[in-house]
């Protein structure tokens, strides 16, 4: 095969692995006109698409709503909510060998959503949030699971947090940053990300989106790579 | 004057008149990562915006977080939720003849904001929101109000409930649309609307947003001149 001619890190290793990722923030109904978003610009996500997609790979993405356009080679499957994206990805990803999570998904949404528009007749209202279903760790625990890549945004204790993330979730794979303070996250254009597998960590620095995301996609074909040859 | 020989309806009857706008949603921070927005995307807002410089205004925006460009004459003042939409427009609003409400500001806000990102241990949780000033209601109880425009979003009995806000906040006119079922509103690139004043309405149909900015530039125009001939 022509994929295995090519050498370590040269590019084109991830030819013909199909890849579904999610991108994104979700938005999560309060009732027609209000919802519960985050922060989540997709701009990462679909960098990382462009990343892996130089390197082969076939990519499929789910997207919450997004401002910013996808690569030209992507048509993302929109969805609005948590519960939307989950029943994509769950009928698509059996047929994928590896699957990163890079949509920022709520882990609440409203108990019940108002068919109207709720009138601001009280001086407050309690809103009562339920869990959304962890997509991620659901992919995670099937029992054939592709090689997972999550993401953590920690506003603090990053490394211990997005550690116990990776082993809680069982995942082959997650990338951590710092939100909240300073430079780099959700709406900024650079960011930086500590990379944590089992066996290991590496630190990709405080650089512009679309060059980290080559250095991830780069980082997550080592990985798979030593995955599949382990 | 050269305002003053301009033929009714041929535009330029807004010359020299000072107009402040609210465009866009607030966002109302639950912590660093989530908040509550809501589906307001300033496309109305900003053709408004358009419309009324066509026709000779000095308009001055204050904007919630867009993801589309205001039109080459206007530079917003950037803001993000309901309390610093208000700080802003209090400051402006004295050396304005008229405003106009366009924003879909955020009716409550959570009671408090985490600063650090909440973690997902509880099945579920409460979140209590209380009230947001109500900035159009604020500007319109002026001692010396300006001309004053707003908006109304409704599910269900939309002039009902449009003629009780414009009487209650004392608006010089309101302009309703219908939201949540069918054509138009607030992420379409269609509207139309019905404009009340104490003594009248008028529809303006469903048509593009820039043709029903348009539409309604012209009518605000109408109503400021009669109330300034009144």
């Amino acid at each position: 095969e022509i994929a295995a001619v090519l050498l370590p890190g040269s590019g084109g290793g991830l030819q013909g692995v199909q890849v579904l990722m999610t991108v994104g923030p979700t938005r999560e109904a309060i009732d027609p006109v209000r919802f519960i978003g985050n922060r989540s610009s997709g701009k990462m996500g679909y960098a990382l698409a462009a990343a892996l997609q130089q390197r082969g790979a076939q990519v499929t993405a789910v997207a919450g709503p997004t401002s910013i356009a996808p690569g030209p080679g992507l048509a993302p499957i929109a969805v609005e909510s948590a519960l939307e994206m989950e029943a994509e990805v769950m009928e698509r990803v059996t047929d994928c060998q590896m699957f990163i999570a890079a949509a920022a998904v709520a882990d609440y949404r409203p108990e019940t959503s108002a068919s109207a528009k709720i009138k601001k007749d009280a001086d407050s209202i309690g809103l009562r949030l339920v869990r959304n279903p962890d997509i991620l760790a659901r992919v995670a625990a099937l029992d054939k699971p592709p090689f997972t890549v999550g993401f953590a945004a920690e506003t603090d204790q990053v490394e211990v947090h997005a550690r116990a993330k990776l082993e809680a979730k069982r995942l082959s794979m997650i990338a951590a940053n710092q939100v909240g303070s300073g430079e780099g996250g959700f709406e900024s254009d650079r960011n930086a990300l500590i990379c944590l597998w089992r066996e290991g960590r590496r630190e990709l620095p405080m650089m512009p989106k679309p060059a980290l995301a080559a250095a991830l996609a780069a980082l997550i074909e080592e990985r798979y790579g030593a995955q599949i040859a382990g």
